[in-house]
């Protein structure tokens, strides 16, 4: 997932709130209330799955560890799929499943109508199939790719399950497990698309909650959107000695790059070359150079803005290249693909779901942000469904090698704490 | 292998040549004569020769595509060499060997004290495993990747010694027929460097000829020294969105890839980048991005001032990085490696070697020129060892996959009369 750092987080001003509790004294002020959440808060069955989370840490850990040492990468995710299926049959829910996209699927009923809450993390990670894997333990910190960038949000799904089955609670509405693919990268959240555009119960769900994130104080209400480009320079090639003086499409590529890092972009607005390549000799001017692009914004203008001048410096260092060098052979073309193109939108600050959220980090002891993001909500945002998206964990450094899982065992419980208690003031937890 | 082009071509004045005929008229001075090139075409023998290749043309395009099916990339020549070696083996040569190195070597015993003229003709291609080598044939012409550059000097080395067994050819000094493995790119010349410095037969070989190239009117007498670079920007990498504003090493790569770009030379030094690579994920800033960067020069201070310049801006363009984006959680460093490093030197215009190439040439209907050029000579230029390149077909295009041989009879046959004349006329044909 990616969140919105505190360098451009749009902290609301939790006092205007609609959903805020108005009898909030002066003390009170910096501790925003719901009723849902404290009711659910008040309950024994809420204090006996706390009492789970707690005696079952470890189990807790060594899901999220047997998760993370799964790979799946772009389009690979199915040997994870099935581990977290099985995970989940073994806890003996109901409608098991793996859909035609290849997300897992799994209900918890309700006592209702059937109306879902649809509770998500992804199974896919950014690291490639070459990437070590092995966990590397720092006191309470876990130091491996994906522990904590989503086989977090995959073992704390697991584990409120096995807390409300422990606890004996009930809820009105059904909870839809969804084990997402396709979150990361330019898996474009294929996934949660087709979920919501075409799976079977894309009728059903009526609220969504994503899992994903390593900061607990942050509520993800608003969808960065993003636009992600293949750029491909093409040219004739030629020997690298013999044919010096010819078009090289390495030298554009550069330009590219390097009139992308000198754009200044507002705040919320971003810019990215994640991967390059081209070329197969050193001893060859390459006939190809290609990058791909990320740029997002939590403001659509900002993103199109930023999205018109990135693609007017594609084209103009393809002309710069063949002016400046021979095209006898062929000159230099540009190919822009778009490959990513992610919705944005916002779950206002109006709506119930987000007072609830606010309220359940609260009273968990953080103090609540509004901030932007760009996970598998940007989805169901984009299509007016009440959606947020809170912690799947505590830790930092997600999509580099170094990213780290802080499992000390107090603060874990109190995340998953906070995460449970949304869930269950969402699904509408009856005595 | 790779020559100069027309652009930096250093065209001697060819009446300068010492070993030009004296006796040369006004209508001879532009057909440069040497009385060891004249003896060995007067020769019967010779003509016989002459009429093998042309009798045999079918036989030598047929060889020529055989060892261009046979991929042979980077350190990957062995598959090649064994077909190379048994071609050589079945045309009945003496010591037919592949060395520890790779090359493979047989031996054309000479009437002699066993001093050797080398004929070389490289094995290696620029292409990978993964490149398709369909040849695909237009009218003359045969495109196909590696079919010029070098299967064709290797299928000319089969041509001559079965043209000269056909002629029953004698020939003072012994013929040491080389395969050579590591000319190409990072190869490093590996194979060259091997034989003429711990080689079984670095100690006998007097005279080197190299067949390489595509233009029969060039003779390669100077060796264009290279620097090779890997460049490799570290950094710690991070979310593309959260993590935006630290360091990306992507930038520093396009900065440096733009002030190569920008670099002006002096005629016949070049500069290209080859191969970039780097990163796993478009939505993630990458911890490496990296290239592959070649330089070369005739002149050894041109290539050093291009290379001093170069590193200059790789580590200025490191600390601009640094300096505009965070550094919080690292910063970008730049680790540059030396790859490829081919001497330079020269083979005087006064050698015999030059004269003879030259009078070959000129012979055969062409007007030499004498060119500069990266090839397996670099190392017996820069040990002193008498060495001219010369063209091992016609044809153009060569490390790009539009790469490709002209088989037209006429001047094919001419081309390898030319080959064989310089090595006749060097290796003291006896009559």
């Amino acid at each position: 997932m990616s969140r919105g750092s505190t360098a451009f987080i749009t902290l609301a001003l939790l006092t205007s709130l609609g959903a805020i509790s108005s009898e909030a004294s002066a003390q009170q002020a910096q501790q925003p209330k719901h009723p849902a959440v404290e009711r659910v808060m008040a309950s024994a069955d809420y204090r006996q799955a706390m009492a789970s989370f707690d005696s079952g840490h470890d189990r807790i850990v060594e899901e999220n560890l047997k998760l993370q040492q799964i790979p799946a990468p772009l389009r690979q995710e199915q040997r994870k799929a099935e581990a977290f299926a099985g995970m989940l049959r073994a806890q003996g829910l109901a409608d098991v499943s793996i859909d035609p996209e290849g997300n897992v699927l799994a209900v918890r009923k309700g006592t209702g109508n059937g109306e879902m809450v649809a509770i998500v993390s992804h199974l896919d990670t950014v690291f490639d199939m070459d990437t070590d894997l092995t966990p590397k333990r720092d006191g309470t910190k876990i130091n491996a790719p994906g522990i904590a960038d989503n086989s977090r949000g995959l073992a704390a799904i697991l584990a409120m399950t096995r807390a409300m089955d422990a606890a004996g609670i009930k809820h009105r509405h059904d909870i839809l497990i969804v084990g997402s693919v396709g979150e990361e990268g330019l898996g474009d959240l294929r996934g949660v698309k087709y979920l919501l555009r075409q799976g079977q119960y894309k009728d059903q769900i009526k609220t969504f909650i994503t899992f994903d994130g390593l900061y607990p104080d942050q509520v993800m209400n608003t969808a960065a959107g993003s636009k992600r480009y293949e750029v491909r320079y093409k040219g004739p090639g030629g020997h690298s000695y013999r044919a010096f003086g010819t078009v090289n499409p390495m030298y554009p590529l550069g330009a590219a790059m390097q009139g992308l890092a000198g754009i200044e972009v507002p705040k919320g607005t971003t810019h990215s070359v994640g991967v390059i390549g081209g070329g197969t000799s050193v001893n060859s001017i390459p006939t190809e150079a290609w990058m791909l692009v990320d740029m997002r914004s939590a403001s659509p203008e900002d993103l199109g803005a930023l999205e018109k001048r990135f693609l007017d410096i594609v084209s103009k260092a393809a002309e710069a290249e063949n002016a400046t060098r021979s095209t006898k052979s062929g000159s230099i073309t540009a190919v822009t693909e778009l490959v990513g193109d992610r919705p944005s939108g916002k779950t206002s600050e109006d709506q119930p779901i987000v007072g609830v959220a606010v309220a359940a980090v609260a009273a968990h002891g953080w103090t609540p942000k509004l901030v932007s993001a760009s996970t598998d909500a940007n989805v169901p945002i984009s299509m007016g469904i009440p959606t947020v998206t809170i912690a799947s964990g505590i830790g930092d450094r997600q999509h580099s090698l170094d990213e780290f899982l802080d499992v000390e065992k107090s603060g874990s419980v109190r995340q998953l704490g906070m995460a449970l208690t949304t869930l269950l003031a969402l699904a509408d937890m009856t005595e």
